[in-house]
């Protein structure tokens, strides 16, 4: 049976419909999986935050295509790393795919050479996706090896920044503000005190507020805010059925403190 | 052949992508169909009306999996309810999965028990939808039996308002504004005078407004509006090539009030 | 093997799924692939040019189902097109079909028959999409003959407007913006010097700009923008990670000129 191929780009829907034409010329109905196609727009970290938690628990043999490239047509490599699990990771160089090719584990990377991949060497300019990711991938997902595909090659690495732990504050920062304006924080959700404790956070440069570390959404109270472990393993502020994000001015990149006494 | 299986929801596509990769471990290419990750956050009875309408027509023996879920983590029940024509529909007892059962026929509901569904006492406080819904859909759809996985419930009961019909006019409210702009309300589409009758509308606290019903968009004027038939069975609000709720300054929940004089 | 029903419309999430519900009725796991739920409402130029690019790529015998239609329930006829390479178009005559339907080569159309498709004179009034487009695809995809379905028809033809190239410079206009601001042209890529050249561009009626050729985006200095040949073929107007639309004020249909001297 054919891997299931997936999707995740910053392309938008009619730039993604180009890869899956090109995917489904080769493969069989039902192999392709958009994952999404609206990632921030040249937002490499924050995607490769996304990416990895998007991908990860798909099944060992997956083959990951994913596009959010400022650099296409430069000198940035075309990259396919090949995984522990038999996974393949198919996209730029620049990070993208370094947390999720960490996290499957034992990555060997490629080269991507497009006379091996499409008998052209000079491809697309302004869209490898569809010039050279998606028929890399039709390939892999065909059988092909990836070794054959490329050249071994030493990638750009890119780590999900960690947080700052001191004993009774956490310094990170805003990875990811999600559809509902939760803001996605780097602190592991095993740091600060239990549910129910206080604790005072700051973002960015506005001023510090008080809150309580909560359990559950339905832990707040209808006009409060407070402290979760997400489900990205991270803390999250989540505010009652609206926008912490509004509530808190974040965006990502934003700096976050938080501070307990125990 | 394994069933498809829906999936219905307001989280976006980064969670969304979460649901698909736990599915995609036990089923095989092409079972997951998304239907929407764009349902409006937290709307749990505007997504009821939507769900129903999206669903509704998938073969018989579809599991649809459907999170519009702000009580998540609290006590709310998560449920699986079997419908008589062998559909099987997952999400939270908040009253969005009824509309579409009760359609489909013959709901008997189970609460999910997660010692029986993925092995553990307790599951994800702020993400069910990827640790316990998606999980037993895809033991669903992999031939287990719902009364396996749960107990026995008494599920709340939603059900889409009803209008009320007097004998020249009829109340209601507005149930959902779609891409157009087109307001779709709660009245049947059997009320009211025939196409080419004049109409009193009423939206929220702004004025009266006399237009036409009308059979299609095509026959609104460039520049009118007028009262359809929609494609869900209700009157809807239409302006030709324009949004109507802009026209009317509409919002979901508005009440609706139609007058007419045969 | 059943072949593949890509599904391209304005329609939103909620009317798309109700299309997919009454195609995989009759087809397989895995038939149906949304290439976007997403096209400018009521926009059926700029459609017809993203559709031809989304699509165009298919392989052979492909099902394109596309749903732009203002008109619907109106006098306009619904449509299959049969092409050379054994793909079948659906949709309503309003020109949407007729780019892609000229690209895959010999169309031949039919306009159908709501009696021969679903056994009704009379279909819905507001969502023939779902009503008869769908089933008329479920048909096809299901081995029907596109000629059983309905009677030749003349169809309404609509071409990408092309550019009016002269010694040196060039009037055209813009298709369409993607999803970064990029400004699509019908302006052909081959027009025009060579990279590195000097060009003086003009959209609407904001004054003319000079800019320069640039053979990828991450030739763009961060601050500037610059004309490339976009993956459609066309120039394009591109701004490094941002919006040209906003720095041009450019809007779909606006005129484009472009001049320089050798």
């Amino acid at each position: 049976m054919s891997p299931l191929v997936t999707l995740s780009s910053d392309l938008g829907d009619a730039y993604g419909a180009q890869l899956k034409a090109v995917l489904y010329r080769r493969l069989p109905p039902g192999s392709v999986v958009d994952l999404t196609h609206s990632l921030p727009a040249h937002g490499v970290a924050e995607a490769a935050f996304l990416l990895l938690h998007m991908a990860r628990r798909f099944p060992a043999g997956t083959v990951h295509v994913a596009v959010v490239d400022p650099g296409v047509g430069g000198p940035r490599a075309p990259l396919g790393i090949a995984t522990g699990d038999g996974s393949v990771l198919i996209g730029p160089d620049n990070g993208l795919l370094w947390p999720l090719a960490t996290a499957l584990g034992n990555p060997r990377t490629v080269r991507l050479d497009p006379v091996r991949v499409v008998r052209q060497e000079v491809v697309s300019p302004t869209f490898e996706g569809r010039d050279l990711f998606a028929p890399a991938a039709a390939l892999i997902a065909s059988g092909s090896s990836l070794e054959f595909l490329g050249t071994p090659h030493e990638p750009r690495r890119y780590e999900i920044p960690p947080a700052e732990v001191e004993p009774e504050r956490v310094k990170g920062l805003v990875l990811h503000i999600d559809r509902f304006g939760n803001i996605i924080t780097n602190i592991p959700s095993s740091v600060g005190p239990s549910a129910g404790s206080r604790l005072v956070v700051r973002v960015g440069r506005r001023p510090s507020r008080r809150g309580t570390r909560q359990r559950t959404y339905s832990d707040l109270s209808p006009a409060s805010w407070g402290v979760l472990g997400s489900s990205f393993g991270y803390l999250e502020l989540a505010a009652r059925e609206s926008s912490a994000a509004h509530r808190f001015g974040a965006r990502v990149g934003d700096r976050v403190r938080v501070s307990w006494s125990r």
